[in-house]
C-alpha cells in the first residue's frame, strides 16, 4: 500500500471486467481511500459483494457518486448520457468525472452537455480487456504496461489532467494524450475493425451449409480459433462501440475492403509476388509490437501444448 | 521409446517447423529407426545439424530418400511436383509417399502423376503450426490433441493408409479421413481465409497516412496484435496455399464480404438489433472450440501480463 492514497473516494460507475480490474489494481496499491460500486443489475452486485473487491455497493447512482472526487463510466458506451445526466445534482464540487469507453468523440458528444460547473470531465480510455466480461472476469495486472489515452476538452483543468494521468500511470499503465477525433481512428484501426472483421468471420462460418459446425471447431486450429477469441467479447459494448464510432470505422472499413479486393484479384489471377511481398511486409509489424512489450514473443501466444 | 519403431526410415523432405517437429516428435516417441532430413540450402542444414533432430542431413534427394518406407514432403505445396519427379526414380517400391500441406486437391494433381508403380501416395494434413518457421521452431509437442487429415485417393491401399494413421495417433493427433475437395474447403473457412484477412487488416494498417505505425503498435492491446501473430506467418508458404487452393477461398471469400457488406451496412444505418445478434451467437461457437480442447479458456489466450 502507498502511503497516500490518490482519490478519497472513487466511484465505479459498472463493475464488469474493466471497473473490477481498476478496483483490484486500486485494492493492491493503495490508490482510494474508498471504492464504490455501482451496477443497475442485483445478480451484478451480488457477484461483486462476494469477490469482495468494493468497500460500499449500489443500486443507486446518487449514493454512489455522493463525495465522490473521481466518478469512472465502466459501462457500455450507448448508456453515458443518460447516466450523467442521472448523476449529475449528486457530483461535488471539483470531483472528476472519467470514463472507460473504446470511443472518444461521442462521449464529449454525450457527456459533456450534462457535467454541472466545477466538476471536471477527463475522458479516457485504457487499452486493455480480455474476451471476458463481467465482476468475476476482472484482476489487478490488467492495465500493466498497457496504454491508457486520455482526452481531454479544451481549457481542461491541467492539475485534474495530471492526477487522472498519476493515477493510471499508478495503476501500471503508460499514458498519452490525444484528441478524442484522433483516438477513434487510432481506434477503428487497432481494435474496432479487428472485432467487426472477427465477429464477421465466426458469422460466415457458422453459416455454412457444405462445412458442419463440428468441422468448423475440429480443425480450428488452422488460425480460425484466433478471431473466435475475439469475436466472444461482450455484445452489448461492442454494438455500443460501432453504433459510436461510424465515421472512423466506416472509414477504415472502406480501406479494408479495397484491399482484400486486390488480394482476392491477385489470388484469381495467380499474382504470387502481389501475395508474397505483402506477406512479407506484414511480418515486420508483428515483430515491433514484441519489441513494444505489446505481445508475447512465445509461439501461438505462449498457449501451452496440449499435454498427455 | 516404444520398443518397436513405425517405419525404418523416414525421410523428410523440408526441415522447417513441421518438419522439424516431427523429427522432435519421432525421436521422442521412437517412431523411425533412421530419420533422414532434405533441404536445399546450407544454411538450413547447418541449423538443423546444430539442433541434432536428424540421423542424416542432405541436400541431396536421391540419398534421402534411399531406402526410406516413409517419404514425407514437408516444403511450400508448389514445390511438391517437382521434387516428386526427382526423387521418383529412388523410391523403394512400397514405400509410403505423403506430405503435410495445407491443400489436398492440388496434390494430387501436381504429385499424382509422377508416383512410380508400387508406391503408395496418401497426402496428409496436420492442422497444427505457429507463426514461426524454420528448423529451429520446431517441438515435439505441435501435434498433440490436434488433427490430422489423411486424403487417400480411391482404392489407396489400407494397410498403407492404416500404417500412416498409426503414425500420427503416435505423434500425438486424432486422425480424419476425408476428400481432397472437402479438405479444401473445411481449411478456406478455418485457416486460409483467416490468414488471408490478417495478412490484409496488418498490410491496411501499414498504410494509413492519418495514424502512424508507431501508434498501430503502442495501442495493438486492442485486438489488433491477435492478427499480427498470424500475419507473421511464413510467406511462401502462404503464397503457395493461396496459388493452391483459388476455388475454395475464393468461394469462402465471397460469402465473407457479402457479410461483411451487411454488417457495414447495419452499422451506417445503427441498427444495433443486428450486431448485437450476430455478436451473441459468434460467442457460442468459442465456447465449443474450448470445450472441444481445441484452444485455452485462459483469458487473452493465457498470456501472461506483464510482471513489473
Amino acid at each position: 500500500m502507498s502511503a497516500d492514497p490518490h482519490f478519497q473516494k472513487v466511484a465505479l460507475i459498472g463493475i464488469g471486467l474493466i471497473g473490477s480490474s481498476m478496483a483490484h489494481a486500486m485494492r493492491r496499491k493503495g490508490l482510494a481511500a474508498h471504492i464504490a460500486g455501482y451496477a443497475r443489475r442485483t445478480e451484478t452486485l451480488e457477484k461483486a459483494e462476494a469477490i469482495g473487491f468494493a468497500d460500499s455497493l449500489h443500486d443507486n447512482l446518487a449514493t454512489c457518486v455522493r463525495d465522490a472526487d473521481l466518478v469512472v463510466l465502466a459501462t457500455p458506451v450507448g448508456t453515458f448520457g443518460t447516466l450523467t445526466q442521472e448523476m449529475a445534482p449528486h457530483l461535488s464540487k471539483g470531483a472528476i468525472i472519467s470514463d472507460v469507453g473504446s470511443v472518444k468523440s461521442a462521449v464529449v458528444r454525450d457527456v459533456g452537455p450534462h457535467v454541472p460547473e466545477g466538476v471536471h470531465l477527463i475522458p479516457a480510455h485504457p487499452i486493455a480487456g480480455t474476451e471476458q466480461s463481467g465482476p468475476e472476469a476482472g484482476f489487478a495486472e490488467l492495465f500493466e504496461g498497457r496504454w491508457c489515452i486520455l482526452t481531454p476538452p479544451p481549457g481542461a483543468d491541467a492539475a485534474a489532467v495530471g492526477k487522472l494521468r498519476a493515477f493510471w500511470e499508478a495503476l501500471g499503465s503508460n499514458v498519452d494524450v490525444m484528441e478524442p477525433r484522433h483516438h477513434d481512428l487510432v481506434l477503428a484501426i487497432t481494435s474496432h475493425v479487428p472485432h467487426l472483421i472477427a465477429y464477421n468471420i465466426v458469422g460466415t462460418a457458422d453459416d455454412l451449409e457444405t462445412v458442419t459446425q463440428g468441422e468448423v471447431i475440429k480443425y480450428s486450429a488452422g488460425g480460425f480459433r484466433d478471431f473466435t477469441r475475439i469475436a466472444a467479447s461482450d455484445p452489448t459494448m461492442w454494438r455500443d462501440v460501432f453504433l459510436n464510432n461510424r465515421e472512423a470505422v466506416l472509414e477504415i472499413l472502406q480501406r479494408f475492403n479495397e484491399d482484400l479486393s486486390a488480394l482476392q484479384r491477385a489470388i484469381r489471377w495467380g499474382d504470387g509476388d502481389m501475395l508474397f511481398n505483402l506477406f512479407t511486409r506484414t511480418r515486420a509489424i508483428r515483430r515491433s509490437i514484441i519489441d513494444a512489450g505489446q505481445d508475447s514473443a512465445a509461439p501461438n501466444f505462449g498457449r501451452n501444448p496440449k499435454k498427455k
